[in-house]
């Protein structure tokens, strides 16, 4: 069934609309029309389903039949944080992350980050990833579409440290080294609602400066297992980790 | 360190060779010299530490330093088969399912795949996966590279059923059903060096035919969290979650 997300807190209505691009697609693309079903997402997390009961010229009138029982969302925040990595690697960890239920995405240049990016081209890329995230958020039946917040400089990042409970991140150097409990350890200690920022270099991962500053600030150094993974593979066992820890187990 | 598999069994000896493409790709390549160290992976999945110690026209001839020792395999042996999806996405779960430790990949023609190869195509096409498998191998440090399997017809895919210690099946309905306890479930109950297939359809997912097939022959039906993964993606997450259990609880 195909699901919408609406700007507007839920409120329990007699009527519900759906207007603009979300109109469009309904009537135009797909071609619902009275009786048909639909998920409404709303911006306060609550999805209903809901039926629609006229289409007019500029609006779909919709009543809802039922909330959406299922909880689709990760119990703990998960904010992912990648050094920019180079081609359209960003674009795929943001795609592939959402359907994995990151709660958000930050992107930094980090010491190895070989693209850089002006202005106008980090907002042009950070659109295109919004994008992204909103078609897979649609595609997973996410109950959120994450946040994609590309910042200018590494130092507006370490400034946004201390918004965490827990700041994990995910170091080869560890992983080489065996370093194996640390975050299972993370994970058994978390509490619902925890706000937990994982951290991922670029292809040449992080230098020891950048780690030296995060493990200063709480940061947790965690292998991902003995095999070496790319930046853009890093992050989906993080979050797979996560929910196979706090959804399956 | 650059790392070369060897098709031949590891045996001590005071003096190993390498020739044909690794021997390419060691003097024109990456012109290593005298004195360069590498990693040497054997067929018998032993991996030393090598020096060169001669280049000569048509081979490198090098002595051990040492054993490799971190464990880079998975300790159970994963089988991950797709039924056909479209466009590059085999290639892709091979890539990033190698990273994370698969042992072998088999594809096969499943009811909702919409790909039709001939011979030639699939013979191709596997040629190219073999490719991606050896690759993503020697970055990811795996002491193994994958076989790839792509299979002619569906029937020859259930024939080999029976030679697997357990079968995962990952189906969408048990997802959205809320299923949550049988994955762990047979994680927690594996034995090293089992033999596990887990078993992900193509976009439009297995039918009910094809379940009824599975679960006929000991198939285990597991969600894989309340959100709808794709088709590559949901290899991905079962990989990682085998990681995590396995390798670092």
């Amino acid at each position: 069934m195909q699901r919408y997300f609406l700007t507007d807190q839920y409120e329990a209505k007699s009527e519900y609309e759906v207007t603009g691009e979300s109109y469009h697609h309904m009537v135009r693309v797909i071609r619902m029309s009275k009786g048909d079903h639909v998920y409404l997402a709303f911006a306060n997390q609550i999805t209903i389903v809901a039926e629609i009961t006229a289409v007019l010229t500029d609006k779909v009138l919709l009543k809802e039949i039922e909330k959406e029982h299922q909880e689709k969302e990760l119990p703990v925040h998960i904010t992912i944080a990648s050094g920019y990595p180079k081609g359209d690697k960003l674009e795929w960890i943001i795609q592939k992350g959402t359907e994995l239920g990151a709660h958000d995405f930050i992107g930094f240049p980090a010491q190895s980050s070989v693209v850089k990016w002006d202005d106008k081209k980090r907002v042009k890329k950070q659109q295109r990833c919004e994008k992204i995230a909103q078609e897979a958020a649609e595609q997973s039946h996410r109950q959120v579409t994450p946040q994609v917040t590309l910042l200018a400089t590494a130092q507006e990042f370490y400034q946004r440290l201390a918004e965490y409970d827990e700041i994990v991140v995910a170091y080869e150097e560890a992983a080489k080294a065996g370093e194996k409990s640390q975050l299972a350890k993370v994970l058994s200690q978390t509490v619902p609602g925890a706000k937990i920022l994982a951290i991922f270099g670029p292809e040449g991962g992080l230098t020891p400066k950048e780690i030296d500053l995060l493990t200063a600030q709480k940061g947790v150094l965690c292998g991902l297992g003995p095999r070496i993974l790319r930046c853009e593979t890093a992050p989906l066992y993080f979050l797979s980790a996560v929910s196979y820890q706090l959804e399956l187990q």
